[in-house]
């Protein structure tokens, strides 16, 4: 207790010392005065340790079975555990903290295969799920731990068996993080487990995989048809999330983004036939047909990555989008949406569950809570394969960052640049420049720097320029080299590596190719850059070195997009340097496997001894 | 001082307060007395807590000019950190640790573009490295600490300037990690800071993406010469190695590994050789063309992927055939070693540097000292984009937990499956059972799993195959449910999820297809697994349905490998299932780019209003 007292101090928290013994339970008189005590001292901010009267404290007596029946009170007061839970019930605590040496509960012992950490523990599960059984033994000395949690919670209380020696534990718990095991009968964070959503996933996106691609096609054909049948559902379930978001004041352009009309979702229908008549070409297409022998024939195919994670903000027309494309693909799809479009993806989401249904893969597909913490989705590298961010550079960005272990597909900024060599023709170079610029200034593809060659300074082009931009309406900053040469210039650039999105860029002079390109090297975000110039060899050494995913000569920046790009429907766009780059069609949720074909080949027919001898010659694609 | 009692005491540990002033260094007995209090009291195992005492101590005397000329004492008491630095210098401390609110020191401010964070600052750096004039300045409030600790320095004392607020940091740094920025006069860890090399690398990597193939061609060419040239001075520190590794005890199989020959230098040179030959086709290859519009036509063409990051173990000759595979692939490379090749890998680079300044790319590859921490290497995402870990399972598992933003391609483990369906020939199945597991064990594509169709267990059929892995010597575990069969039978397997990697193997009897494919999904870690059967339905239903990397019909796992499948060089295997999956050639280097070329072609030009229309027409590849 001193130490208890020399530690709460330093926080200037005052403590105090309560001892109990069983029977203090079930005398009512000292029952109350326990009780009074203990909030006598919580109302004084006095925090109360309270242990058990180890000295008076007589031996057990009535034992309550595991799992203890709800009415009957009195469980054994053998352990502190029971202690804990006893008083929790008492003084009907909000939360009961169990801490042991473990994380919390598992569905079999920890060091066993295919053991399930149990992030919530309803009481529901405890008897629906399969591991809520085994849950209880299954971490050996955890029995008497989950017994009193289960105790508790029946009597009202919920309960966090979590590692004591984990950093911040409480102070993470009370923040709402998921630690330790959630003991609950709220639904809050309850019903199915978000593993075992993910498994159905896997599960299900096996069979999108395995079926033929007119189903699949069928499939994505009966979503877009439910668009226009249950239109006036989608809509209302809108009304409700609009409504919702007016009163809590959402910005104009969110709320835009939010909100969906007839028109958008006849597009949204359009645009998932399409994808739907395109879809024979994703999965199982050959990619390379090598004769490594005699009877062995090898096969390079496409095949879905597996379990996709998709986030969302705001824009409810993202769900079908991307639900038609993870079908497309083979995919098995978690959608994470924003709260504030809940209503309208849930009813979106009935459709898709309802178009599923018709091929049986129902589970391919799920809408994760809004409730789960985006944290605990990017953990679970066992069940997710691919995370694709669709939002704000904010977003993307967070995401990026979190995950660790499962890749991220997305880009964080686009700061794309315009070189205007000199021997560019003006013409062009006004045209290309105020496209890249305000054809729609917000998109990621849109030209943040200009960068103008020094011999461009002397004569009208520079100023015609300047003044282009200016009658555009474009906010110019100066980079340095410019800010030096201009008397009465615009105003120097706070930095060269910023994404502006609006009608605002920074405009900056070089000596030549070279220093623009290691302009674009150093403040690049390697997404679009493009030369304008007459020069083809100049256009050539510029599209060689520049090592963005997209490098254009005399093109605006804007053509930087997947379906200007023919990939149909987008998936995003990603400067990543592995696995798909720049604009992503539904090609960037593919990979591939091999496929070998022999009559009984082994390796060692090989060897010298082996008599066989290799082909590898490679075949024409089409078998 | 009471706080600090407090504290300390809950640890056992006893602390004294020293109150000095700055006249108590310059006068030689004040000076003895404060050395002998300060080392009895050590001595006593009792924390000394010094500080100025500030009550008595005088103004400042003698101010020192920033950076502290050597040999003359004093610098300013007015700060706590200048304070140590004397006390660091007067007792000869070994290491004097400065904590502060920043991390360490930066190039520039921190929140400065392009401010570069120093993880080690040597005397030399000091004068040599741009930024490291800089650093003083740099942070702002760091100037005083700066100058305390390169005064310790001078005197002999090392430093390290950390954050005073990061969890555990004394205990980080006296367990030797990288924390905050290290002041030394020793090369340990010094010389030129990683951050420097893999910038070199990219800048390097550049050159090699830009040069002709031919170049890349006739530099790989140049290495393979120098390992026949040079062949005896690379023997020679081979030598070495071996003789340390021999007197360190290093296991026999380990030292096969590290020993190179004249034969293996030979057949790495072929290699080379061939490596070179191939090379033209891998940078700039055209993997899609599209004509987007009238005079606007889009190229999807092969680029490296920038900056590897290569992690092996022994095996020196791994070094140029990875640095022949970079090159090949225009790729810039940071490279690893075992320390027990230490002598070996520091030879053959010297040939790799010499045949890459041949090209002018000399920075293009470099060998990473031994004592840096792989975990600071795996954290720099800004400069390397992928890592590939070549050796033991373990390196390649604790890299991939490591690393949490840079993609790692390589497989953690290889757990092959081989299925006897009901149809399956016996002999066809004694074959590819034998190659499949005793062709070479050791290997990631070896068998380590058999299961056996239910109806083969009566008659021969199961039997000879039994016999014929006891007559290979391969000792066989028993799944439970042919435990439960076998009266006699082998033991139960421990667990299913195993890779033996060597004459040792689980059998399994299945019901069915199905359950053999449940198996692999549940057990099977995605490499490579195999049906044996006359039946090509069943086949091919086996092989839509495994999602492994490689599934094969009727031949052995053994096949699961890069030169086998024709790929050339083997970059490794991988299990990831996005960029390259499965055995991975020089394709696995390489990413793409998108090059656009239009004459001044603009988004607005294909609005309504804008009078052009979209092709999206598809052109040959070969222009």
């Amino acid at each position: 207790m001193s130490l208890y007292d020399a530690m709460f101090s330093q926080y200037g928290v005052k403590i105090a010392q309560v001892l109990v013994t069983k029977p203090d339970f079930y005398n009512e008189e000292t029952r109350r005065n326990l009780i009074s005590t203990l909030s006598e001292l919580i109302s004084l901010n006095i925090v109360p340790i309270i242990n058990t009267n180890d000295a008076v404290s007589p031996p057990p007596q009535v034992d309550e079975p595991i799992g203890g029946r709800p009415g009957k009170r009195g469980i054994s007061l053998k352990d502190n555990d029971s202690l804990a839970a006893m008083l929790a019930a008492e003084i009907q605590s909000d939360l009961l903290i169990l801490m042991s040496d473990v994380d919390g509960i598992y569905s079999k012992p920890p060091w066993e295969e295919g053991a399930k950490f149990l992030h919530t523990f309803t009481s529901d599960l405890r008897h629906t799920i399969e591991y809520g059984q085994k849950s209880k033994v299954g971490t050996g000395g955890m029995d008497s731990k989950v017994n009193a949690a289960t105790w508790a919670l029946d009597r009202g209380v919920s309960v966090v068996i979590c590692n004591g020696m984990q950093d911040k534990a409480i102070k993470t718990i009370l923040s709402g993080r998921k630690v330790g095991t959630f003991f609950t009968d709220s639904s809050v964070g309850g019903s199915v487990p978000t593993e075992v959503i993910a498994e159905n996933a896997r599960t299900g996106g096996r069979i999108l995989a395995t079926i033929t691609s007119d189903q699949r096609a069928s499939c994505i054909h009966k979503l877009a048809d439910l668009l226009i049948s249950k239109q006036s559902d989608i809509l209302d379930a809108n009304q409700k999330d609009l409504q919702e978001a007016t009163k809590s004041g959402l910005a104009k352009p969110l709320l835009s983004r939010l909100s969906l009309t007839p028109a958008k979702l006849r597009n949204l229908a359009v645009g998932l036939h399409q994808i739907a008549d395109s879809s024979h070409k994703n999965v199982g297409r050959v990619l390379r047909r090598t004769k490594l022998a005699d009877g062995l024939e090898l096969k390079q195919i496409t095949v879905p990555i597996g379990v996709l994670l998709v986030i969302f903000e705001s824009r409810p027309d993202s769900l079908p989008q991307v639900a038609a494309l993870a079908i497309a693909s083979g995919n098995g799809l978690l959608l994470k949406g924003g709260k504030e479009a809940a209503h309208s993806n849930k009813a979106l989401m009935e459709l898709v569950t309802e178009s599923l249904a018709s091929i049986g893969a129902t589970n391919a597909i799920s809408l994760v809570s809004t409730r789960e913490e985006i944290g605990d989705l990017l953990s679970m590298e066992q069940h997710i394969d691919l995370i694709i961010p669709r939002g704000s550079t904010e977003l993307v960005r967070s995401i990026q960052s979190q995950s660790q272990h499962i890749p991220v597909m997305g880009h964080a900024e686009g700061i794309c640049h315009v070189y205007i060599d000199k021997e560019a023709d003006l013409q062009k170079a006004l045209k290309i420049i105020r496209d890249s610029k305000c054809d729609y200034p917000a998109a990621c593809n849109a030209m943040e720097t200009l960068l103008v060659h020094e011999n461009l300074m002397e004569g009208e082009f520079f100023s015609d320029i300047c003044n282009m931009l200016k009658k555009e309406g474009v906010t110019i900053n100066a980079g340095p080299v410019l800010h030096q040469m201009l008397t009465f210039g615009p105003p120097l650039a706070k930095t060269m590596k910023l994404e502006y999105g609006s009608l605002e860029c920074c405009v900056e002079v070089v000596k030549n190719i070279d220093e623009a390109i290691n302009h674009i090297y150093k403040y690049g975000s390697g997404h679009t850059d493009v030369i304008v110039t007459e020069n083809n060899d100049t256009a050539e050494s510029f599209q060689k070195r520049i090592d963005s995913a997209c490098v254009f000569h005399n093109a605006s920046s804007r053509f930087a997009d997947g379906f200007r790009f023919g990939l149909g429907a987008e998936v995003g766009i990603s400067t990543a340097r592995i696995h798909a780059r720049g604009p992503v069609g539904v090609e960037g949720l593919l990979t591939t496997k091999w496929v070998l074909n022999g009559t009984d080949h082994a390796a060692a027919d090989f060897s010298e001894d082996g008599g066989r001898t290799w082909l590898h010659e490679s075949l024409p694609l089409d078998e």
